[in-house]
């Protein structure tokens, strides 16, 4: 099956283009896809510069490209639209429905979504971000007063990268606090966490998973030893049992996934939209 | 003017469904919008909980809400359309003249997008977060060589979250250099980052949105003073002018945007998709 390119083309970023690209191209098993970002297309000339990379690789490629397009401008998406191409606009198709339904216009301006629009909401998604390295792995400062969930789990479950994520996307302020040996051993809540007991949130993983995770880390030794991680897991779920503290098993999971369904269950609302 | 409510439904963690709607809310400015996410909704007994959740804020509000909807499953659809409300579906739009210029039908499998289809790269973002975790503000295990990218910049210029976004969105390996009151006196590239030239980008900020930043952190003292915000950033822009290092301005630019227009600039690419 011959190879096709998509092009991403945005006035901005481009991450609504290719998240929505992403979205329908999986959708698509063995067609092979080449995939382009064309950002900051905010002028005529940087939209007609665009149309010819479109058709010069259309005629190398002898199929013509699918360009997912968020312009906003009706300039720039005229000019684009003459590219020889499948041309999928996300406003085209959506915002005339809108327009009907809210009895309004819409504004037609450029760079709205992941800008800075919102001065707020950007320093919101600063400090979550520092709140997340400030307490992570059981990093000195700790404020969990402050935090919104506090992720337990065995070190490489999955917590820093979810918490990380949580507070670049949602603004949500997430710790997490790895169970050390001693912690897993005495079965009980870590005192420094009793008073946060209703943000207590758990991962776990598969036993299989974890030794694969932490072989690429340590190949050796007791770390990645399967005796050790089936101890350490049988614990560390034993615990979230006897305290019901809610968990999830991230083996299968994206880290979209799992904060998804950690603020789906917790009913943690995003700080940040 | 009267608030209205939206919803983002989806079979899966509804990343998707929020970034296509929130770009297309911004585009009706004046207009207040409530905002739900609905995630995970992957069968006919839930998409029904749904329906009937939406109902109910409709009659409530006096006006029926907007759905913005990624069910891949024609099945959970057909429930979703019944819903009193502007139903958004982008599959609907997109997945028809997608089959015809493809020749071939799509798949209607869920949780495509965001799912661990592909463990490669889910593993790749981990470590490329690990690796911004462990270059972040001089940390001690320095290995440039494995970097995509290192950003150079004064304190609080976003390096820190600039790096883990491009980390967790793209799987790029990105590292950050402080630059110290040592460095910005010296004016030379610091001697540790002289074998990897080709890799830096420098960032650079406002002295007021600097000051502004600053001040949220320490309020008084040298740290967040004119004086000592306008030589830093001086001599920092000195330095990438000198050696010509890349550099932007953060100052107006929200993290995704700083992101893209690194990749854009360097031509560092994508690891993940």
């Amino acid at each position: 099956m011959n190879q096709r390119t998509v092009f991403f083309v945005s006035d901005q970023t481009g991450v609504t283009a290719e998240t929505l690209g992403h979205s329908l191209l999986t959708q698509f098993d063995g067609q092979e896809f080449r995939q382009v970002t064309v950002p900051f297309i905010d002028s005529v000339d940087k939209a007609r510069a665009a149309v010819q990379r479109i058709n010069a690789v259309g005629a190398r490629e002898g199929h013509r490209p699918i360009v997912f397009s968020t312009l906003v401008q009706d300039e720039l998406r005229h000019v684009l639209r003459e590219a020889d191409a499948l041309f999928l606009d996300f406003f085209d198709a959506f915002v005339g429905p809108m327009e009907l339904e809210l009895s309004m216009q819409s504004s037609h301006k450029q760079g709205q979504a992941h800008g800075m629009a919102d001065m707020a909401s950007y320093m919101q998604r600063i400090e979550a971000t520092n709140f997340a390295m400030a307490h992570d792995d059981g990093g000195a400062a700790r404020n969990y007063d402050r935090a919104d969930v506090i992720l337990l789990g065995v070190s490489r479950s999955g917590k820093t990268p979810t918490c990380l994520y949580m507070a670049l996307q949602y603004g949500v302020f997430a710790a997490n606090y790895p169970l050390t040996e001693d912690d897993l051993e005495d079965g009980d809540v870590p005192a420094i966490l009793r008073p946060h007991r209703r943000k207590l949130f758990g991962l776990t993983i598969s036993p299989e998973r974890l030794q694969h995770i932490r072989r690429e880390r340590r190949a050796h030794g007791r770390y990645a030893s399967s005796q050790q991680v089936g101890f350490e897991l049988r614990a560390a779920e034993g615990l979230y049992r006897r305290h019901s503290i809610p968990f999830i098993d991230t083996s299968e999971k994206s880290i979209e996934e799992i904060a998804a369904a950690i603020l789906n269950d917790t009913g943690v609302e995003r700080r940040v939209r």
